[in-house]
């Protein structure tokens, strides 16, 4: 027996803690996995080892496997076998194909906690290097589905919408949703926040409305910063077939700076996902949109919701904004069966300018939690604001989504909702010497120079004839 | 300012805690790196966030970093750039090839602990699917011996043995360093302890003498138990370099049950070996040895070293055993200018046979700081033993050295010095009915019982005509 030394340290996975000559006794290595049984009680936990913080005689035990072993005072501990998982993970290393009880094991293993983060990443970077066949895939999506939560509706057709990302100011959901549920159709819209951009559909939905969110995403995932193209796949469709979704549109941004940088990886993408959709027996339709500049002219969750909010309201909006709403609205509606086939865009643009999409998403703010009276001008954007101006005369000839992306973040966004970009210009514009280029503004008046240093520095948008660098530079002389 | 919280933890890297809202609001997620700066005190950590553990405010800061902070109690948190490191082993995962300083980048950072489990996990992996070539090898190797503790030596030429293992009872090692250490050559002999096996040279020596370990081997690659072959091959040459050896012989069991299952897997990685010891300046002999058997008659730390104890005494011992350490001490005697070519192994024995080997060991067990005056049968083994007979009359037909190892293990070596297994019969010899196979010592009685369990259950040696199972099993019916 062993006496109990309780670490009040949540540490994400059931962990334990052995003096090393303990560990050495029992034959046992950092890594391995024990079980720690008590009375009436018992976990499997990983262990780990040290000199200093628990004496012989004793066990460390952390905040999560405590919990399970119900605050016991003595426990045994006993070698444990590593989980079947990893002898799949394994396989994948070796490229040797897995079936699907084994993909529905690494799924299941994952969800319920039982890897350890060492564990994880190796699967991750195994998924990232070796990709899965579409059979694979269809097992990975299919052991998604069936570990997490489902929402199960009783109308169909169940419609819904993705966006691979990687375009800044993509608020297209926002209007996209109200008008397809104003025509009839179910769009259980599931988002999330922004990773790696300006605001997801999550954070601009969050400033309407109370948003939920459920389990975390693969942490390892994201601290690799990889993301396993049969991974993606998996995951865009599983959360569409946890809601029941009967045909999807996919929103696909390509060009430089995107995700997707050519139409042929564009087509590519399409490809994979329409078959999945088959084996998944959910109807896929993927767009292919610009992604070379932002749709709309604001960029951060504030500005993104107010300009979304005034072309429902009818105050009209940027082209870009519009077009590609009604577009991907249109192929839904189409989907759905309420539109005929090249009537879509049309229809979802007389929803549009009928104010029945507007109408619908006060109805959604309502039900969420939301006010329902709000409208766009009361949206509050930063009262820290600065514009930055066109140092030449000219013609737009370059625009860098990622520049533009950079300098919303340092202005805050996307956590400091009220920060942002508005663009003034776009590719091929005339602008004239001192009008304004961007505007940009924070809640916080340091993080707004930031912001302006950055995009001073590093200018995302580049006037024809504009100086790019001096050498020497003219500080520097 | 953040209010410092110490968990008092040593996690094995540095890493802090923040309050997940807080986390938000600077713009960081779990994972990322962040610089904490106290008065006169900085760290560089892997930030990682909670709900619960630490309020809005705090920073809860493990006791590495805490060190580094010398024990401040407000400090500020700044987003810090990830270790260029980490794109190059992004680079390792796209199959692109690294140079020396991308390669000894990576190396530095593992050293200085810069990289978090999940990061290098990401690296065994990538390195265990694909595997570095010959150029890139030797950058690894190099920056190990460059990152490492060095040992200079004035005389030369320095040789050194390694042994690819996997075969039980390999105590060659003992016998081999006192035999060519009499010859007048310097052979500073670094090893290991047991990972997988019942007891490395290092569990062997620790019986006549103290030994000390340096820095831990990389936690993830044990934990994943696998084995990248570029790192195997860097991680056996980085040792022979940090002692500056002219010339290295290895001893490459090949056979069932060993790593090298066929004698073309060892002549791959002879000639992987030769190759990487060409580029780095080391001369290169590598030996395939019979591995299906284990090596002498004796297997666990105690009874190892008394069987090799006892052969440098004069007092005999099994041929497996001698032959072996002689052919092996030959080529080392050739390769360092103090034999003739094919007059080695010769001159080995001779230096046996003179008890000049012996006297050496008992120097070198001096030096170390243990008694010069041990003899072969003052070593204790585990008081509690037990014979494992042959159930029939018959020829030995079959011998899993796995099997072994395990009983070895179960019985409690290498953790208990004195437990372990005496082996009466081998391949091909005869066996009368009730004539022991096995005997099996442990310091502990249970321990013993749960080996013979096994040993009659697992079979490792197997006797012409025994029955080796039975449907339904006589329990039961």
């Amino acid at each position: 027996m062993l006496e109990v030394y309780p670490f009040d340290i949540e540490i994400g996975q059931y962990k334990v803690m052995l003096n090393l000559a303990d560990a050495r006794t029992l034959g046992l290595n950092a890594g391995d996995r024990v079980r720690v049984k008590a009375k009436g009680a018992a976990v499997t936990a990983i262990l780990d080892t040290t000199t200093q913080m628990v004496k012989q005689g004793q066990i460390g035990i952390f905040t999560e496997a405590m919990r399970e072993l119900k605050e016991a005072k003595m426990v045994d501990v006993l070698p444990a076998p590593k989980p079947a998982s990893l002898c799949y993970i394994k396989m994948m290393m070796d490229k040797q194909k897995l079936n699907e009880d084994q993909i529905k094991a690494i799924v299941r293993d994952i969800v319920d906690n039982h890897l350890s983060d060492v564990e994880l990443s190796a699967y991750i970077t195994a998924s990232y290097i070796h990709n899965m066949d579409s059979q694979e895939t269809e097992w990975l999506t299919r052991a998604m589905i069936d570990t997490g939560d489902r929402i199960h509706f009783d109308t169909h057709p169940v419609v819904d919408k993705h966006s691979i990302g990687g375009v800044p100011g993509n608020k297209v959901s926002l209007v996209i949703v109200p008008v397809v549920a104003a025509a009839g159709l179910l769009i259980p819209k599931t988002s999330s926040r922004a990773i790696t951009g300006a605001g997801g559909t999550a954070d601009l939905m969050e400033i309407l409305a109370p948003v939920e969110f459920s389990a975390d995403e693969i942490k390892a995932e994201y601290a690799l910063s990889i993301d396993p193209y049969s991974q993606m796949l998996a995951s865009i469709m599983a959360k569409k077939g946890a809601v029941g979704a009967d045909a999807v549109v996919v929103d696909m941004p390509v060009g430089p700076g995107t995700k997707l940088a050519t139409s042929e990886a564009g087509r590519s993408l399409a490809k994979d996902l329409i078959d999945l959709g088959e084996r998944l027996g959910i109807r896929m339709e993927c767009a292919m949109t610009f992604g070379g500049s932002p749709v709309g002219r604001t960029i951060g969750p504030a500005l993104e919701v107010r300009e979304a909010l005034a072309l429902l309201e009818g105050k009209g909006g940027p082209n870009s904004l519009k077009e590609k709403s009604m577009a991907l609205a249109g192929i839904l509606l189409e989907m759905g069966g309420v539109a005929g086939k090249g009537d879509g865009s049309r229809i979802a643009e007389e929803i549009l300018v009928s104010g029945k999409a507007h109408k619908k998403m006060l109805e959604i703010i309502e039900a969420q939690g939301g006010d329902p009276k709000v409208k766009s001008e009361d949206i509050q954007i930063g009262e820290n604001k600065e514009d930055v101006l066109s140092p030449i005369s000219g013609y737009i000839v370059a625009f860098f989504n990622k520049r533009i992306i950079e300098v919303a973040r340092l202005a805050g966004a996307p956590a400091d909702k009220k920060a942002g970009v508005i663009i003034h210009k776009k590719m091929g514009q005339q602008v004239k010497k001192d009008e304004p280029l961007l505007t940009i503004c924070s809640s916080s008046e340091w993080d707004l120079n930031a912001a302006v240093k950055d995009a001073k520095r590093m200018m995302p948008i580049v006037v024809e004839g504009m100086l790019l660098e001096r050498y020497p530079r003219i500080t520097e002389i």
